[in-house]
């Protein structure tokens, strides 16, 4: 029996866990100096003042080729009356750089010297005193301050610095981290050879937050990964406290489960700072304080994990380092659908984000913190505060950037039915060098043809069979987007078909077998293409739905279909032969169906949609697409409508 | 003599070179693949589409602390019949990330159990299918594309990479790139232990654009710097070609003077693309190609040496890498002062920026390409098209950001007399938690007050002394600022005095001596608080300006009026002594004058400025000031009006 100990979070909102770790730490954590040689210290910090020890330029030098002179010499020289200077007299050529020479004060550019012969010179102008000289330390005067304490070397600052003469530069030491990933699901796949077993996870967390803490200008040891042991996570935890860390992370058991130990072993060494933030992923993360540093209880899910380290341990080192926090960019957005969030709680929304016509749409990912690719499919992420039961459809709201905004606004919106070859076309998109990136959201072809007519996408994939005609879309437009000048182009030709378990183990034929009662189904969703056809299939063949078992069970992807038959949980489900044959399952087609993108003429005319469309006619991704099996290119390309 | 060839540039305007240079060498640069553990990959550009090998979970698991059931189980239960489970027949504890036992769907939390014992639950709720449970394929379907060829890795997608079994990742090699400095004036200062002669200069562009060159993604090898000899140099670009580079960069040499050899190696190995391009600086700048590899000229001086490697080499690297070129953000902003350029040249001004009232103000700095100050300390850059002949006054102009946005919003502009003790200030703004950034102009006191009425900063330095009555700066705001509500605050008093060679070798007393016709003197520029004291004494000792030697050479800062001394350009000027003293010269006292802020009540509001006024008042402050020597800081800090 699971042994639920008696405690439970003591929720605190974002901002007051943010000051609590702040001021706690501020006394405590500032850093050693160390000395760099300058070409090595690009993105340290000074941890002093930084002055000239020598002025630049040391000497007075040329500005420009041509020959030095005594200013005075030449005042009163014009066209009409020209001044002849005498060459290693009163006029010394010199080149750019060159020190100016002893009595001299200006220097004239050889385009305006009118040279008579190798020892005289004529001009017909006078110059200024300490004309194209650059006198000393007209750059850098020896002494001055070249760069504040806590100042960021950059590239630039190498030639300051070595120009003042600075070859070592005080800075400030990286915080060590170390990081320490707990739970006995976790695989080190850095050493382990089997196959992963039911239950095992391979552990990345630290391998993600250690990267971040290095891009925070951290530096990050990983610790051996431990079981959920509380013993041997507290030796660990105390060995770095008591050692050269400056910072301890434990990765998973932070939050108040019968295997969560974080908490009693910060407990047991020191104390606790916060336990639970109303912030959702993220919300059982766990700060504490031993021997004066700060050690964090990091939750073990992918995205809680990026998001309690982006919140509370960034800001930490920031603070130790000196330096502003950086806010990330930020946009004005409009969701193309309601999304929902829970009251009390602060929701890190991650979505896909694009301009189609003037404003920028943004898509909802999936919600789930354990779904590390909601993170990194994102372009943004919209935060909807604690007071807030969600954001309407339309509502304009910020979005903080993930990727520039020159690739949002380079992005195409896709949002409709799933197809395999629309990776291969973002694919062949991201190798060209257009610098168009194609973005895709999977609900059904009916919802595709939703998101066009709301003005929520550049285009839609859709395959909706006429049950009257046996056409594809072309019905389905006049009825759902009359009135709107639309293109329709064909993507592919696709079989659809049974997807079922290797070797066919219940021996299914035709569509008839789906409602044998020892078989179960797996249904797309209301809308789909493919939920259509087979309704189209069952009614042609005079079959009641209600016959068949799962036909209320639905799934939003062809990939989740082939899942599910993959993992037993049903028999059969229709879908594609890409999926079936992506997981290595067979496949018994029932129909070639025609896929379709569904384009509004005014992103139709737009270059990125032409670029697409050179793609899509392009040998190279015909190629791919056939590769794939299960479909056929004889009408790609083709502009339908 | 200098033997002038008859080369000049075949100048083209920036937007003509850079096509040339990435269309010449779009089919000739594509990188080769590597493959790198996935850990020390972020960063690195994906060479191949990478698709998953496991799926995230393989396995339904429990997303919630609680007891997996089937969901048919619990159909019915509502509080007023609840319905009773039987633990481990069908109601099984499980922990988030268990494997969901079989014949379950499902998960009821274990907050919503009414627990009656150690074998019987009652729940008063039924749940749905697949509740709280992470079915296999949720996050990552095995063989789907995780990421496209040319996507840019992340410490996010560690995790996705990882978790989809993905543990090598293949990348495309970095372009490796060789940096030749030539020139004979330069000094290796890694292996030189010799005091710098006049006309030597220290070596610093390699390392600066190694560095741009590592920033961009590239490898860097810095060759031995060789002297303007043209078969080395031929022979050093000879090898680096034939070998494993991917392009070189000879820095020096590259315009069409007597000892510029760039040109000539290029013609000799290979062709000449682009000689000279309509920019200021980076006009002198080669391009060219040898065994269809990229071979850059890059001028030398420092700001022509980044911008070249910014206008064209950065955006080559880019190419070849397959991203995008990423635009620097920008700003619009106001210069406060008239900004003129050149027409028939892209001029690129650096420039301070601070946000004063309700706009961005713009101050150029220096223009030279000899001074790499004027990049270190630039905030932003506008650059002035080839067709317009400058920038008006408050004319909006678009600026791009060196520093984040922020980090301007957060300076306090200062423009007017110049202070050592400012630096201070802002090495001590730096040192707080404040993330306040200080940014002073020299322009002199009266140049401050006119700043002040244009509105162009926040506050300005200022020791304008009234000869009527001998006191500082209050009447002069009454004339210049009258109407305006101003605060003046005391920041030191400083002594004023004569800055003369160690030792005094012409033996100079007081003011009476500064008409000998022996001695040369430099002045500061008309409206500087130094010249209206000089003019000042010069009136009460009846003696008249025209009869000093130099009266009419002019200054603007203390620091060059002491290094015209120390260079012997002249044998005396009026300092401060802060100014002799870093410079190691004599000082001869001549009057203790007061400098003060003057600060504008709008602006002496804002918290900005308390930060300001806080660290003036600070014992730290106040101590760093009395360590320069010539300043008394008893009213340091008091508010005067």
């Amino acid at each position: 029996m699971n042994k639920k100990r008696n405690v439970y979070l003591e929720m605190k909102p974002l901002k007051e866990a943010r000051e609590i770790i702040l001021s706690e730490f501020q006394a405590h954590t500032s850093l050693s100096t160390e000395f760099m040689p300058v070409q090595d210290a690009v993105g340290r910090i000074l941890a002093r003042p930084v002055t000239a020890e020598l002025s630049s330029p040391h000497f007075h030098a040329a500005a420009m080729d041509g020959v030095a002179v005594r200013a005075a010499a030449t005042f009163g020289a014009n066209p009409a009356a020209p001044i002849e200077l005498k060459v290693n007299e009163n006029a010394i050529y010199v080149n750019t750089g060159h020190v100016l020479p002893e009595n001299t004060d200006a220097v004239i550019m050889i385009e305006h010297l009118n040279i008579l012969d190798e020892h005289r010179i004529q001009i017909e102008a006078p110059v200024f005193p300490w004309q194209h000289v650059r006198k000393i330390g007209e750059d850098i005067v020896a002494t001055e301050l070249l760069f504040p304490q806590n100042h960021v070397i950059t590239s630039y600052c190498l030639g300051a610095l070595i120009t003042g003469g600075i070859f070592k530069v005080p800075v400030k030491k990286k915080p060590r981290i170390l990081i320490i990933p707990t739970g006995s699901e976790l695989v080190n796949w850095q050493t382990s050879t089997a196959a992963l077993e039911p239950g095992q996870v391979l552990e990345s967390n630290s391998y993600v937050l250690g990267s971040l803490a290095e891009d925070a200008g951290a530096d990050f040891t990983r610790s051996e990964q431990l079981m959920d042991d509380p013993a041997r996570i507290k030796a660990a935890v105390q060995t770095a406290m008591d050692g050269d860390f400056d910072m301890v992370l434990t990765v998973g058991g932070s939050s108040a489960g019968s295997e969560d130990y974080a908490r009693d072993v910060i407990l047991d060494l020191g104390e606790v700072l916060v336990h639970g933030v109303t912030i959702m992923p993220g919300k059982p993360v766990l700060v504490g304080k031993i021997n004066n540093k700060p050690i964090f209880g990091i939750p073990g899910y992918p995205v809680s994990a990026i998001i309690a380290f982006e919140q509370f341990v960034k800001p930490l080192i920031d603070q130790m380092k000196g330096q502003p926090e950086q806010a990330r960019p930020h946009i004005e957005v409009e969701p193309t659908r309601k999304v929902a969030s829970k009251l009390g709680l602060e929701e890190f929304v991650r979505v896909k984000l694009g301009t189609v016509g003037n404003r920028v749409v943004a898509t909802a990912l999936p919600r789930g913190a354990g779904c590390i690719t909601s993170i990194t499919e994102a372009d943004g992420i919209i935060r909807i505060p604690e007071h807030m039961e969600g954001i309407k459809e339309n509502q304009a709201v910020r979005a903080e950037l993930l990727k520039p905004s020159a690739a949002i606004h380079n992005t195409i919106v896709a949002v409709g039915s799933h197809d395999n070859t629309l990776d291969i076309l973002a694919d062949e998109l991201k190798a060209g060098t257009s610098n168009v990136n194609l973005s895709s959201s999977h609900v059904g072809s009916m919802g595709g043809l939703m998101a066009v007519k709301r003005g929520a996408c550049h285009l839609a994939g859709s395959h909706l069979l006429d049950t009257e005609d046996g056409t594809y879309n072309v019905s389905y437009l006049k009825k759902y987007l009359a009135g709107r000048d639309i293109r329709l182009v064909n993507l592919v030709m696709r079989d659809q078909g049974f997807i079922i378990p290797k070797g066919n183990p219940k021996g299914i034929r035709n569509i008839d077998d789906l409602v044998r009662e020892d078989l179960s189904f797996i249904n797309r969703q209301g809308g789909s293409g493919t939920r259509i056809l087979l309704d189209y299939r069952l009614q042609q063949r005079d079959i009641d739905p209600a016959q068949i078992n799962g036909y209320d069970a639905e799934e939003y992807t062809h990939m989740s279909v082939a899942v599910a038959v993959l993992s037993g949980t049903v028999d059969v489900g229709l879908g594609i032969f890409a999926a079936a044959k992506a997981l290595d399952l067979d496949f018994i087609p029932v129909v070639t169906e025609e896929y379709d993108l569904v384009i509004p003429q005014e992103h139709f005319e737009s270059s990125k949609i032409q670029v697409l469309m050179e793609i899509i006619n392009s040998a190279a991704f015909k190629k791919r697409v056939e590769a794939l099996g299960g479909y056929a290119t004889d009408k790609t390309g083709q502009v339908i409508l």
